[in-house]
């Protein structure tokens, strides 16, 4: 590669939801390449399947097969990013840029043999610069892989973010700028929360924090990969291109006094989980592991954890938390295995909500939690879970009480 | 591979439509493997894009560029197929079958470096046999392919067909049945001359001509594959899979006498043709030459070719007749290299029609021909162009006229 700077520009499924606005992203991709100036740049897009096509042909697959077959679902699913890759690549040369689309298979994007949420394994970099030699813009498909097999794979939720991130590491680019339709990352949900607040600039690990508790903007997965390969991340809004948004990167340095690290960087909030509890295991070492491990062979994700032990009848009951589309397979799954280990039932809970606060300081002021829990019994808030880290606080609550928990934990904090 | 039969079947896209008709083509595979048999089964199945999909995203595309890039438009047209495969395979799979879906890229279809109507150049068979040893029923995408580079191409009308014989011929198949939605292969357009008759066996070559002169059953570069490779084809009824529909093979062996290989064994017509002059070309050599030559460099295929010379003037008019699809581009070929040889004008006629007679023993019959054009006349119906073969008569008539043409025709030999 020669010195012209490249940027990556990720587009999510609301950004291309029709031809207008492919047109109008196609708009800010000829005004990012500066074409003509000193400055003259290369940009690399990412794009998601248009709106709403990756329900439509999960519904059509889910139609064909109660259970689909993940290599055939992960297959169908890859059409919808390669309508839109199509598309906006047409749209761009029809405004006399030079540009080609990649579908991940074209371009080299290698994932491990999982279906439906694979990781990236390795990108073919030479490709992508080779690419970038004879065009001004390559549009990729965001979401999808491909295994050494050619069998085509998906990267699960928040996978579009992942392939701008993983693609940026691979070229080294100078900036990956997620444009989505909100105006960066905020410290609450805007929409529940009216007093949330823009934040300038947040570090990679906070941003983690809040994603994994389900702020929306960036899958944490993403944000790993950025953190790892040094990518410096902006999230910025599609519709108003003209705003700077929320950069993401290391955060401050040392002895660098940067006033937006505050101790406490946001609220997240997350309603699709669900609680699963296997009553009455036998208190027995590795119990607890196979479980896990039959969760793990399914590639089913399981997050907080909490073992609750009756000393007087030696048995313990074990309460974890999935996201809600691996409900299913989780109780097919325990209820195939419960009877190894004489378990008396697996019980879910649809209705629940984890709220978190998140800050990188958090670990030093103790006296939040406190507050925090004050004020949710005040509530009449019930926490069924708790789980703290160095950077985050997180309640278990009931799906009704998600709102008023959020707002509760934002004024616990809130400099006003 | 072992003994087993293989099987191809190819469906098309009305046999495909929605998920109710991939359910009747689900079932039509199982009971053709006839699990559990002596007889059992394997099946190679080859699918179109699902009814009006394909002219559905290529109505997106070409929204998004006037004259699209046709590598794009190959790529974005494959989804087509790539949901309609998937989709199968999902079907097959809720039923217990063991199938898998392959496209194009994925089996190993390979074609040269042209985009929208591509030629395959070569199929991995061992690919293939190796999927076969692993599944029942392998899934292909028709109509696509990839070249070397990893770029998707189209085949162009009639590409799943070719597809299917192709993959028959790389496997080196049973038979290739080609399932649409009549019950074969007819002396005539049954929906326009009612006494056209089914024809129960007919030989590659009449097939061929039957299809380049217009008869919708079978494209002609498929059943060129067919009988190259000796794949034995049938045409067949998805809405009546009971029926055995029309074998279509090498034809009558020396000394055997097949009551159906009549001296004639239909009429044809094609309404989607064009007829282009080139006015007042100087009479020098080289120049057709010339102009084919720029045509075939745009891969525009002409078909008819008449050139009729004022031998007073030392000019000629050069006619040829063009597929309507390729007729605007044609004339933009045209006008660019009208001047290199100071040709007058370029003149497009669009309400044509190619009106065919189509018999293995039609050299012999030298009276038909006198017959068909006194009807003509009788019948006020002007011959625009006329081209005959050992095996065809063709007359070019006005739009208009082309369907009282065929029924003339068809009288002219009916035995009834």
């Amino acid at each position: 590669m020669n010195n012209v700077k490249t940027s990556v520009l990720k587009f999510g499924g609301t950004s291309v939801k029709n031809l207008g606005r492919i047109q109008h992203v196609a708009e800010i991709i000829r005004d990012r390449l500066r074409i003509g100036s000193e400055d003259q740049q290369k940009i690399l897009v990412v794009v998601s399947a248009m709106g709403d096509t990756t329900d439509y042909l999960l519904k059509l697959g889910v139609q064909c097969s109660r259970s689909p077959d993940k290599r055939e679902l992960d297959s169908l699913l890859s059409t919808g990013e390669q309508i839109s890759i199509t598309l906006l690549a047409l749209t761009l040369k029809e405004m006399g840029i030079s540009a080609r689309s990649f579908t991940a298979p074209q371009i080299g994007i290698f994932t491990e043999k999982v279906h439906s949420k694979a990781r990236i394994v390795d990108i073919n970099s030479d490709n992508l610069n080779r690419a970038l030699v004879d065009h001004d813009v390559l549009v990729v498909a965001g979401f999808q892989g491909v295994t050494a097999d050619g069998d085509i794979t998906t990267l699960g939720r928040g996978g579009s973010d992942t392939t701008a991130c993983a693609l940026a590491a691979a070229i080294n680019a100078d900036v990956c700028d997620i444009y989505t339709d909100v105006d960066g990352i905020y410290t609450a949900d805007p929409n529940v929360i009216s007093e949330a607040k823009l934040l300038k600039r947040v570090s990679y690990g906070e941003v983690i924090e809040m994603a994994r508790l389900g702020a929306q903007v960036l899958h944490p997965r993403a944000v790993e990969l950025a953190r790892q390969y040094k990518v410096r991340l902006r999230v910025r809004n599609t519709f108003k291109p003209e705003h700077e948004g929320t950069i993401i990167d290391q955060g401050a340095n040392e002895g660098e006094k940067v006033e937006i690290y505050r101790s406490i960087s946001g609220v997240a909030v997350d309603k699709d989980q669900a609680c699963v509890t296997i009553m009455n295991v036998p208190d027995k070492p590795g119990i607890a592991g196979t479980i896990m491990q039959a969760l793990a062979d399914n590639n089913i994700v399981i997050d907080m954890i909490m073992q609750a032990f009756h000393p007087t009848a030696g048995h313990n009951n074990i309460t974890f938390t999935v996201h809600s589309t691996d409900l299913a397979q989780t109780i097919t799954v325990l209820e195939a295995i419960k009877g190894d280990f004489s378990a008396t039932a697996v019980i879910a809970d649809e209705d629940i909500a984890k709220v978190s606060l998140i800050g990188a300081g958090l670990a030093g002021q103790s006296g939040i939690a406190a507050t925090v829990f004050k004020a949710f019994g005040a509530a009449g808030i019930n926490i069924k879970m708790i789980a703290t880290s160095e950077m985050k606080l997180t309640c278990v609550v009931s799906g009704k009480d998600a709102d008023k928990a959020s707002k509760i934990m934002h004024s616990s904090f809130s400099d006003d």
